[in-house]
């Protein structure tokens, strides 16, 4: 049934079956907060067509990836979820199958880390559009801010970059079969940019130490723009080694050397976690989390951001932010 | 300029300019809630040409009335706002001078009720939606709830009825210039439209005697919705009085009876709050109130919800829900 033949309370009030029926309020959600936490909050609006797709994106995925991108920049900030609100813009076209069938995505997506909707609005709009509102809640010394970095420290990263990038060629071009993957890398590939995975799981091991302050962001706008913002916030620059960015396995030997390392630095979403930490600290994370967790570089007084192979640095390879920047079209 | 030309990181970094520094974050903002209260969330999208229009409502008063309906919800919830995001999908032919004023709309509202942006997302899109999500906190045990009313309760309107709807004929037809308004009246329902006042003001006056439980809901879908929906979801039903229907003044004298009765009661956005207490309550709060303020009715153990006059049931005036529902066209 196409949402035009749905009344927009009809459709709200049958989406409200995914909220947990203790925090539907009538006009508003309601939420009890610990006491004296930091409340977080984001907010994120994605549009047909600009942001995804049906050609690459299954209605369940769609969903997830929202969920997933919001509890992103929740991990980056240090904050467990505590919910979420859904604001949807349908067009008359779009049927309610498609509606419940995003909800699912995103309901999957938040119940793997503890959350839930508490809340939304349904109108009609001429593109579909989903506007998420996530909410959490940190210590307020624990806060992972981009100003904290201080030179000399570590720059982690949580996982592989460019895997996203990776699975979206190979679901826009399903037709270069001869690509020499095996089915697993193929299939990690596909996921990283389906069902992408917010690093909350990090959060619980930065915390088992004594208190320090650690700067950080998600790569969602890519490896690069995550180290470059972390600098400038901070007032200070990087030295990445060429040796030691996380490219994931296979892609290399599919795409060559130059097209996978730019895709590990300028992909993008693939909503890991860049860190600024101390070396011992940031050496013990890469090992507990495995997985292509890597110290990718160390911070300088230098502001500029090099990229150094070993023989020093590549030729041309200060990085900038122009690559990782997007425009209105 | 138009938005096109310049960046989505760009342009939201403009508009930073309009959160205050302390509680934007990186990746999400910040805020401190108060201990013990509970969190209040709604959520609000707004689209081009369906909520809101350049022929009718100027961008400082899109943002006006965007804010003031959000706040309006949380009034209905009996909570104090804490902040605010702003999800903004633009069309490239959007110039930034119109986002500014938008925003200046947005924050002189929040303004005068000591509120603020605490952050946002701005994303292209091919037709501009504002997507709204407000906080607010209130006291657990002073939460007001559609759920709450009890029969033999007084059923209390906040302050006139229809002005917002009188206003919007005004601004939709200017040439009906043969109406017997007086500028005052012709100016009180034009600002009902274009800035509508969220009823904040009414939260403390509800608390200064001993803690009763509250029922009620803003009347943004309409005088009748609110009723109804507060009879349905507390189970008890309700007459109203017609002679006791806050009519603004000069309704009557200028479209007759019949229709200011259908615009007070199904008009909507007037943003008044619709709230069943106890009778002596609620006659203290009109007389405080004023302006239009006035006991409607009272709710009663039958669950049909009728309209009198001084002859008793006006025929044919069963109120259905029918007549404020708005479907997807």
């Amino acid at each position: 049934m196409k949402v035009r033949k749905m009344g927009e309370q009809a459709l709200l009030q049958r989406l409200q079956a995914f909220c947990p029926a203790e925090v539907i309020g009538d006009d508003a959600a309601i939420l009890a907060p610990q006491p004296g936490m930091a409340l977080v909050v984001t907010t994120d609006v994605l549009v047909d067509g600009v942001h995804f797709s049906d050609r690459t994106t299954a209605p369940e995925d769609a969903g997830w990836r929202a969920a997933a991108a919001n509890l992103s920049d929740l991990a980056a900030m240090g904050a467990n979820p505590i919910g979420l609100t859904v604001g949807l813009g349908l067009s008359g076209e779009v049927t309610v199958e498609w509606v419940e069938r995003l909800y699912h995505g995103l309901v999957e997506c938040l119940q793997t880390y503890n959350t839930v909707i508490v809340g939304g609005d349904v109108v009609r709009s001429p593109v579909t559009t989903i506007a998420i509102t996530a909410l959490g809640e940190a210590p307020p010394q624990r806060l992972i801010r981009r100003s904290h970095a201080k030179p000399d420290q570590a720059i982690l990263a949580t996982g592989w970059h460019g895997a996203s990038r990776a699975g979206l060629e190979l679901l826009l071009h399903p037709e270069t079969s001869h690509h020499p993957l095996t089915p697993t890398e193929q299939a990690f590939f596909v996921q990283a940019h389906q069902r992408p995975i917010p690093r909350l799981d990090v959060l619980p091991l930065l915390w088992r130490g004594e208190a320090t302050l650690i700067a950080g962001m998600d790569s969602s706008d890519g490896l690069a723009d995550a180290v470059l913002q972390i600098c400038r916030a901070s007032g200070v620059g990087a030295e990445l080694e060429r040796s030691q960015l996380p490219i994931p396995p296979g892609l290399v030997n599919w795409v060559g050397e130059k097209v996978a390392i730019e895709w590990t630095l300028y992909g993008g979403e693939d909503f890991e976690l860049v860190l600024c930490l101390p070396f011992d600290l940031a050496e013990k994370l890469a090992g507990q989390l495995g997985k292509g967790a890597a110290i990718v570089g160390k911070t300088t007084v230098e502001p500029d951001i090099w990229l150094l192979d070993a023989n020093g640095i590549v030729p041309r390879d200060r990085l900038t932010l122009e690559q990782s920047f997007q425009h209105f079209s």
